[in-house]
């Protein structure tokens, strides 16, 4: 019998997921219906409007081979304007084009009075399961989503996650938070991911090789090559800068790694980091901003917090997912349904 | 009266455009009604279908106030796999899902038996003239721009140019082409523009700071702050990989900054070249690809040749740009009508 | 004749120099006897000790043949942590030596009970005129240039610049001023520049291209290709973090295009900003530090007078380096020389 | 009793080394008295001479807290162009001027007729063991170590691992290669690390945290908090350009995952990766160079085979190294020596 293990030992918050960092809600858009097998998930930063309040956010790119939209912007200005949304690879353009409908609809001055809107949308190829090239998720679901965020939400085959798969598993979304100690301190870390890398062979559980074991046991349904990929999004309330949020992003690349990973040429591994704890104003009153951020030299703990939560998200994201069947046929067995009455 | 200076020393080809690297072509769909002045660019890398026959590119960002997709895979893999677009800010979404759609009508596998596609689009605001929140470009407009393609093709305010603004003054699409000598052949470079940057006064026309003329005998028509951009492309038929195609597309910012740029802080300003000299085949039949590259201790002359065909190129689209009135009844007046019976 | 213009419109400091930014301070070590023509040249940030009170810093490569250490700390911290010295390109290791041991003497934990000390040396290579096999520059003469520091320094063949070449003409140490307003606060941008870099027939003063005049009526002392470099160096007292001096550092280019650059094959062009506004202590008394930044959408102006200072710092180097005879009879003459009793 | 685990699934070469890439040869030079434990340690990647004949090569930074030498003519040319040096942070300077004045001795032209030389050294902080404020690492040392390179050679506490600490324990330089099969025919990749990073808590053992384990039964000597670094160099047979290589780099932060880091903030962790298949000629007979490289959608092979000889790599410097002690009577404990007796 598997059992879910917890990562590293740093203690992790009441939801054990993104949303224990306070103000994060997630939704999701789910469309399952025969060979439909696909969606949206969007990550609301805080309660507010991200366009008039922005919040320092950097992104890190392990692997470029993704159709992402919006980390151009994120780079130069250290912000994010919009809910971070998450969907299969062709449907970019679709779900960017919802977001710039929400912010204009609550800023009617966008691209008139105002500067435009960076939407910012990360995809994974969910083509095994999905009929992608159905080009099923349109602007509304991307409004359904956002209209659904909550801190306590689903993970496993939901949302963005549904037609996605990992080590020849059945993948998705998964979430999971971290406490970490500076000071005196206490700031919370959560990851969100959608997981859909790996092959089988390569899985690693908590540092445990168990998926050679598996498939000993165990046939996977695998016609096709990997093409895969992984979106990691960390959350945090500790007061950092944009340079200091993408040194945390980097550290998503540890906790992706220790669970099997080599980032995989056809994967589209990225990873992006924000922080809760200040917001830059669309229409500052000041010319000078005044910001906190914590000393580098401490950063230690929230690396760490960052690498087990992001491990720890994949392996929730794996034992959250059921079986599901989509097009052709196709079926990704859940981990447990393959693992079970198996000793491992 | 205002001439048409020819930037630098090197010679242009019969075209004076990017169309002189023999296989590209540029096409235009243009939308010029009332309060939507706006439209699709699109250049083709060859005759032929890039998804099977990708090119070699690199894309490098002066300033990333933009909102531009595809970037993050051209960077990983060297290549780009579909012909590069040109749109409004909010049009993004749609002219992806344009590419997509023309790229799976082509290469039926995408998404099921193949990798997905990396959509190319590239924008700039052009709020001013346009009304941008209607959103008026579709797939199909992508659609129309790409069949048009032809070596022949028209500059000013036309295709994704329609509704740019520039210096204060009508921009839009601009091109220019010039041959570099290196061991005794002769290699073309072309450039193709979108320009909507600039404010008048910085205004410079082969290094003479005429904007500042220009302004003590006219008043613009320029009530919002600068919310600019510009997009230059480089194609060539010299043999280079993909980091020697990132150093080309670093001197973009070179003819730029000559033209009085200051890579405002608003401002969206990226650049990408590509090879025509060869291709990556998308189903190689040899594990090993053989290709050319020219040495790098001899690149100079390409470099001047960037930097010239640029600023031709801007200086081109500021040339060729009609005056336009649109959205609220916004003019931008082109360069010829500003200097009109002025001498400067 | 020709005569020193004024880049841009701004206004420059009164030393318009980079010692008009309150408290930098600059000094040389010149080697100039027969063959060894070479020397250091230090910036000091502030009149403390910058390992102790570090200054928010970034840096920007435009074209990388160049052997600068100490780039990857300062990309990754945001800060540097000693004067930046300038030297010829093989003496950087001996520079950064004489860096290291200024630092212990003044810091004795340092590699003990502290981290080490990140040394910050750029080059450019003198071989024309200097002999710079004979490695002649030692760590005491990086402590005479530090030693020598203050706000009033020559310019031209002095220090670092003693035999450096630009345009085939007498190159070296050149500086510059400009205020910007923001807000109602006026702010103040200086440049130094190590210039060694580009072809006389490319040589643009204030836009205008002067050098094919001068090509037409000389005959500069020209045996070897270009080897060129450039180093600019930009000082504010605007409060600017990490990623925004980064900003400020892409505007460097600017100035560089307009003198007549093209970022030649072996020119290592190189620029790095900080400001003097805030320091970041070695040893926090608390977690979290306290800093201000100006408003990202209010950087115009510094752009601005970046972008002016450095094309005027170069100028100036050109207008202020004498004729200098140095290695094997190798010659460059000034700019004055050269014009001299011509009409241009 | 621990035993040395082979990490993953991959066959590694006869001598487990970075020299199983033909051609690939490793020298130290090694100081061991009293309170200096330090040295040099150099990777010639051919038995020719590099400035000749440069080979492709690309570098990755995961954590910046570094001093090294050379990383950005690499990153803008692609090759380097010196063997690879490391040694201890305040040594770079000496080092980098002893490989300079190997490649004049070897090339007089250097800065005279031909453009000077790009060293290349790496660092580490043995400030606990070694008493690195003496700077006891000369020109003349590199100059043995490069005398004494050889296929077989001595891994642990010896040339600049002399004085490395990892894991709390003794660290130092370690190596491993693994074999990867592409298109029928097996390539080589082999790792050398010089590892001086990690605490013991984290010291995972091809996935066994055993760490808590030793800490356990132990009580390590570790007064000073955490500067680490490590350094890891890939060699391959494999035909691939820079760009590919910058891939093959970016998966040593796998390995080094692995292990237990966090790529701490203290901790300058960089990886360099270069092939042996093809060189660059100094001076190229004709300007179009042809070369060969595998295809981009075969790489998953060379991506697990640097991962897991990165890891392989680390975990032999542990197993090699013997217990030191050096400065201020400080030790570092071989990994054996603390395991020795007990059951892990």
């Amino acid at each position: 019998m598997l059992t879910l293990p917890h990562i590293g030992v740093l203690p992790s918050g009441p939801l054990n997921a993104i949303s224990d960092v306070a103000g994060v809600t997630v939704g999701h858009a789910t469309l399952a219906q025969d060979s439909i097998q696909t969606g949206v998930t969007v990550i609301r930063p805080h309660t507010g409007d991200p366009f008039r309040d922005k919040v320092p956010a950097a992104a890190v790119v392990f692997n470029g081979f993704g159709k992402s939209i919006g980390l151009v912007q994120v780079q130069e200005l250290g912000v994010l304007e919009t809910p971070i949304a998450l969907t299969n690879t062709l449907s970019v353009g679709a779900v960017a084009t919802g977001q710039i409908i929400s912010a204009i609809a609550a800023n009617p001055g966008i691209g008139r009075t105002d500067p435009t809107v960076n939407p910012l949308v990360f995809e994974c190829n969910d083509g095994y399961l999905n009929d992608i090239q159905a080009m099923a998720v349109t602007a509304e679901h991307y409004r359904q989503a956002l209209d659904s965020a909550a801190a306590e939400f689903s993970q496993g085959a939901v949302g963005a996650g549904r037609g996605m798969s990992s080590f020849d598993l059945k993948g998705g979304i998964g979430s999971a938070s971290r406490y970490a100690t500076i000071g005196g301190q206490q700031y919370c870390v959560g990851a969100l991911v959608l997981a859909n890398f790996g092959k089988l062979p390569a899985l690693t559980l908590a540092g445990q090789r168990v998926g050679a074991q598996l498939l000993a046991l165990n046939k996977p349904d695998s016609a096709t090559p990997e093409m895969g990929s992984i979106i990691m999004i960390i959350a945090t309330d500790a007061p950092l800068d944009a340079r200091q949020l993408g040194r945390l992003a980097t550290r998503c690349g540890i906790g992706l790694a220790r669970t099997g990973s080599i980032y995989g040429h056809g994967s589209g591994d990225l990873a992006l980091a924000f922080s809760t704890a200040q917001t830059v104003p669309y229409r500052p009153l000041e010319p000078v901003r005044h910001s906190s951020s914590l000393q580098d030299n401490l950063l230690d703990p929230l690396f760490e917090a960052v690498a087990d939560s992001t491990e720890q998200a994949i392996v929730n994201a794996l034992f959250a997912a059921e079986t599901v069947t989509g097009r052709d046929g196709h079926q990704r067995q859940s981990l447990y349904d393959m693992a079970a009455g198996q000793t491992i």
